[in-house]
């Protein structure tokens, strides 16, 4: 996959997935975003690096937080952004993807921010650009990545960094591209120890997920952890995931303040929303003090500025 | 309720209603107001105050009129607007409004507006919001804030002032959130007289409208009046309101030509709009010299800039 | 319509057609377009000609590309945009059009992008308009001006001038507006023959294209061509055509390799799109050396900017 986004003088061409970047072009990553949000924070206009170019939105599913973050960072920059919820238009009128893509290229739009349900929609576009830069907005069950170095730039801004950090995720990993990504960028920053817990049905193979430790008991699982990120069930995976009810899976996996104090002393509670409250997390602790979960959602804008200057700045 | 738009220093932080609100801060807006419009008129682009803030536009309920004002206003300011029109996509995916304001306040949104079918919930959200600033643009019946303010300009445009001045509202009173804030409006800027008329299933209870008369019989409502508000008639009300059709309505409550010279000799002729043409406005009038309608929507646009320019200022 | 878009002093005031309009004229507005095209492509911004102005994009029918089209024209003029897609909105609330125009021109917007399924309907808010400028985007099988102007430039760009060429439109020549819109500007810019291809009932009454000759078989009509235009077609049209199925009508109508070699040796090939691949073009011509459609889509940003620029310069 890394082939597809880094070019041949080993430039990052695309942002499809995290999984094979090196820890430099990651740190490379949430330092910028670091620097861009203290910018935008302390003038009244960010940086416009992007002035006079155009951003696509391609959602093929429909998403409040992520097209969003997205439009803002592209707008924060200067950029002009074309949106598609295209799960509620006819669009297309029976054109293919690749056509649409051509189309709105021709009209030089530098960049291409793609959800889509089919895991590699956005490498499949990315090999069909000509000039534009494909983001991946989350495919299927496949990749997250800005996602991916939101959470990472959260854990560091609390943490300090990686080293000795035992971080575990909890909820819906086997359809989770959140959990994918965040896997692939704890590990190229050196996590200690990344344990996955959920229902058996919903754990995934582990030779997927090589070098983390599958838990299904939550109890056992968040014990000295110093991060939980714990996912969103979607409730339609109730039923597959042999739990009764909500307040079955609550009582198994929901994360109350007692449970929290199992974890390390500091540690964070992350969430990629939308959070399922009295599901997955209590409300007292998604509202605690611990709670990162909207740490995570104002990070997600300079992280989104980061990736599209680096892709976009000396085309 | 004026508690939750204004803080303990004074400063107004949302705007919920008119309600309550001091004739000096009411006369401030207007004046920002027509200063704006003046400003805006004269040069390509008007001053840039929100340069770089973000508006999102949180409508519950489809508008156009409203919607594209305030969306122009905040542009037209330099701000970046977010729409989102909730009426008709999945928003939320069962997530609570208020994460939705929390998360995109998170990613540092400046104002929301808020069109609701619920009475209270822009104050719900003013409760919520840590820095955000709150503008309702319609909820349910109880008020409609900036069209009080929009109108209140035209008639202080065309009648120099407010004293001395008759103005009847007519149609369905009962479920208008826009006759609720003209009357706060009219009151604050001390209109001599409110009449308030409508087939007596549609008319308030009296106590809900101290200090306004109430008519059932449209001729002598507008007797004099200097200011005649026609009211937009849900063609679902009809049946409510206990009157055969629409032909029936417009005989007892259309506004003809004829009827408009019983009026003042300078009476000026509002509506909020979208117009009912043939039902509570004949063409004639709608289009005639006295009609201020396109005025009133011409003042919408700086009203809103002067609304949130205030808001955000020194944030 | 000439007396529409061309007001007593001799300036374009609406884009409602190309039909009589003179050769000067269209080429000053092609001059533009090539002009814009070059200042844009060599800085980060294009010229902001159109700066705090406002331009409302009016879509009754969905269009991905004429819609993002005509709003990067505009937004990289300086423009603000609203866009309204009717098609997919309760917009109006039972309002008339006329109404909807007068209210969005009231708030300061310099021009309305109008498309409609009925012919006239932008003649028609030309008509009604007081200040604002319409452009129109396509109106049933009538007009489709901006088309006609991009087709325009992209053969100036290949063959440098029209004086000698011979043009072959393919399709569904009765339906189409581009097909209108192409012989008006063909005709005006001094095209030497232009063919109309298709089944018999797809056909235009001979009289509505006078100096255009018609042929039901394509490959009489593409020898010798030096520019192919291949219309879509709706697959609703289909039955209609008296045309057994998509196999047959690409048999009959479809643009191959072999076919394409009947033409003039520089031929170039040009759609409109959205294409249906395999029914009215090969893939192996859609993306082959002689295919002009991405060009098209390409050229169709600057020539609105110049059409957008010449209608509002100086109001």
């Amino acid at each position: 996959m890394t082939s597809i986004q880094i070019d041949s003088e080993g430039r990052l061409r695309h942002l499809i997935t995290l999984e094979g970047l090196s820890e430099d072009r990651i740190i490379a990553l949430l330092d910028r975003a670091a620097a861009l949000r203290t910018s935008f924070r302390e003038g009244a206009q960010g940086p416009q690096l992007l002035a006079g170019r155009t951003v696509v939105n391609l959602f093929f599913e429909t998403s409040t937080r992520t097209r969003s973050s997205f439009e803002l960072a592209a707008r924060r920059l200067g950029a002009h952004v074309l949106n598609f919820d295209i799960a509620h238009s006819s669009t297309g009128k029976g054109e293919s993807l690749e056509d649409t893509l051509s189309t709105l290229e021709a009209m030089q739009s530098a960049a291409f921010i793609v959800r889509h349900r089919e895991n590699g929609m956005p490498a499949r576009l990315a090999g069909h650009a000509r000039r534009a830069a494909i983001l991946n907005a989350g495919d299927g069950n496949h990749a997250h990545p800005t996602q991916g170095l939101l959470d990472a730039l959260t854990i560091r801004d609390h943490h300090g960094g990686f080293d000795g950090l035992k971080v575990t995720l909890c909820g819906d990993i086997l359809h989770s591209r959140v959990a994918r990504s965040d896997v692939h960028v704890l590990r190229a920053l050196g996590a200690s120890e990344i344990r996955l817990c959920g229902p058996r049905a919903l754990l995934p193979d582990p030779a997927a997920f090589s070098g983390c430790a599958l838990f299904e008991d939550f109890d056992e699982a968040l014990a000295g952890s110093h991060v939980l990120i714990m996912l969103r069930l979607q409730r339609e995976r109730m039923q597959q995931a042999l739990i009764g009810d909500e307040a079955e899976y609550f009582h198994r996996y929901g994360l109350t303040r007692d449970r929290l104090s199992r974890a390390a002393d500091d540690a964070l509670v992350m969430h990629p929303g939308p959070m399922n409250r009295g599901i997955e997390i209590a409300d007292e602790v998604a509202d605690g003090a611990q709670s990162a979960v909207l740490r995570q959602v104002a990070n997600g804008v300079p992280v989104r500025m980061a990736a599209l200057a680096t892709l976009l700045e000396g085309r």
